[in-house]
C-alpha cells in the first residue's frame, strides 16, 4: 500500500517575467505560464495520474495553474480545498522590488543570504504599504505575516500538512498540491528529510508535476520523487544553477 | 437580518452555440461565453457583492464560468463546493443531438413538451452509449440518471440546498451559486414559490449575476431577486421569449 501526491509549481507570473519579487503579492500567470500549466495537466493525463482532490494556496498564480492543469486532465471537477498556509514565501520589503536593482543595491552576500537562507528573513515589509497583504480579507483567519524566511514557511505549512494533506493520502486518494516554489521545497525538505543546508540547492522547476509515492509511514518510495517530464525537470533546474555564473 | 444569495448561470458553450441539446455533456465554454464569465464577475465587483463561498455544479461550463468570474472579482481564493445535485438537467437520448432536427423529426407539440413540461423527461439514454455517463468516475457517488425533467432536478437539487446553501447562509455568508438554467430554475421555483405552470415560462439569461436577498425564513425580500444588469436581462428574456415567434 503506497500514497500518491503529485506537486505542481505554477508557471510564470508576470513578475517573474518582469524579474521582480513577488512573494504574497497576487499577480497573475503570465501567457507563458498559462500554456505551462496546461502542458502540466497533459503530463499527468499521460502518466495515468489522476487527482482524487487539490489543495492550493490563496493566490491567483497557484489557483489558476491548479484550474487549467486539471481542466487540460479533465479532473476539473475534483474537490478544491485552499489555505494560506501553501502560499509562497513572504518576502516582507522586498515584495515589488526590481532583483537586479536589490542586488545592486545590497550587493551579492546579502541578497543570496534573503534568497536562500534557511532562517534569515528579509527586512519586514511595513503595514499598510502598496504591497502588504495586512488589510486583504483572504487572510483575516491568519496572523498578520511581515516577511518569512523558508523555516517560516515550514513552520506554517506543517500543520496544514497533518492536519488536511496527510488524511486526504491516507484516505487513499491521489491527492495534487498546485502551490508555489517554497511552500513546495517546505514539503520536500519534510518528506525528505534534507537538512538546513542541503535545502538552499533545491529548486523545483515550474509546471512540471512531481510525483511521489509514500510508503506507509509517509516516507517517499524514491528519495526527491519523480518528474513526469524528467528531461524537462532536468533542463530546468540546470539552468537555474548555471544562472549565478 | 438578511441573507445574501448570488446565482450564475454559465455563459454560452461550444454546444449552445452550435444548437445541440447538452445536459450532462461536459462541454466547454466558447469564447462568447469566455467573456460573458468574465463580466459576470465585473457586475459582482460593481455591485459591491463579494462572494464568501462558491458552489457549482460538476460541470466544466459552469466550473470555468465561477473560476473566471471569481478571478475576475478578485475573489478566486475563497472557499469551493462541487456537487453534480447543480448539474444541468440530464437530456436522455437527446443529448448530443441538433435541435432544430429534433424539433423536424417529433413536431412542435413533442418537441416543447420535453423542453418545457414541469414532468415529462425525454426518452431514457442508452447506458453505455456515447453521450451517457454512467461510467464517468465523477458521478461514482451519484445514482444512476438516464433522464430528467425539471420535477427531478428540483427534487435531487433541493437536498443540496438544505443540507450545504443553507447552513452556508445562515452563518451570513454571500453565497454564490454558479450552474444551469435548470437547476437554477429548480432553485428559483423552490424560492418564489412558482407553480407547476408558471415555471415553464420562467428563462434565466447567461453570465448575469442574479441576487436574492433572502429573509429570516429564506423567503425573497423580492420575488424574483434583482439582475445586477437589469437592462441586459430583459433583453436576453426578451430575446428567448420571441424565438417562438
Amino acid at each position: 500500500m503506497t500514497y500518491t501526491l503529485v506537486l505542481l509549481r505554477h508557471g510564470e507570473s508576470e513578475w517573474n517575467a518582469k524579474n521582480l519579487f513577488t512573494g504574497w503579492v497576487d499577480v497573475p500567470l503570465s501567457e507563458a505560464g498559462t500554456a505551462e500549466a496546461k502542458r502540466g495537466g497533459t503530463l499527468l493525463t499521460d502518466a495515468g495520474v489522476l487527482p482524487d482532490v487539490v489543495h492550493t494556496s490563496l493566490l491567483r498564480r497557484a489557483i489558476m495553474t491548479s484550474n487549467l492543469a486539471l481542466d487540460a486532465a479533465d479532473r476539473h471537477w475534483i474537490p478544491v480545498k485552499r489555505n494560506w498556509r501553501l502560499n509562497e514565501r513572504h518576502y516582507g520589503a522586498l515584495q515589488g522590488k526590481n532583483k537586479k536593482e536589490t542586488l545592486e543595491e545590497y550587493g551579492n552576500e546579502q541578497f543570496m543570504l534573503w534568497r536562500r537562507s534557511y532562517d534569515t528573513p528579509p527586512p519586514e515589509i511595513e503595514l499598510g504599504s502598496e504591497y502588504s497583504q495586512d488589510s486583504d480579507p483572504r487572510y483575516a483567519d491568519a496572523p498578520v505575516v511581515k516577511t518569512e524566511c523558508l523555516k517560516d514557511v515550514l513552520e506554517r505549512a506543517l500543520p496544514y500538512w497533518d492536519g488536511e494533506i496527510v488524511p486526504d493520502l491516507k484516505a487513499g486518494k491521489t491527492v495534487l498540491v498546485a502551490a508555489h516554489g517554497n511552500s513546495l521545497r517546505a514539503i520536500i525538505k519534510h518528506l525528505d528529510g534534507i537538512s538546513d543546508e542541503d535545502i538552499a540547492g533545491l529548486n523545483v522547476p515550474t509546471g512540471i508535476p512531481l510525483l511521489y509515492e509514500l510508503d506507509e509511514d509517509l516516507k517517499p518510495v524514491t528519495k526527491g520523487g519523480q518528474y513526469l517530464d524528467p528531461a524537462a525537470a532536468a533542463d530546468a533546474i540546470a539552468a537555474v544553477a548555471n544562472q549565478g555564473r
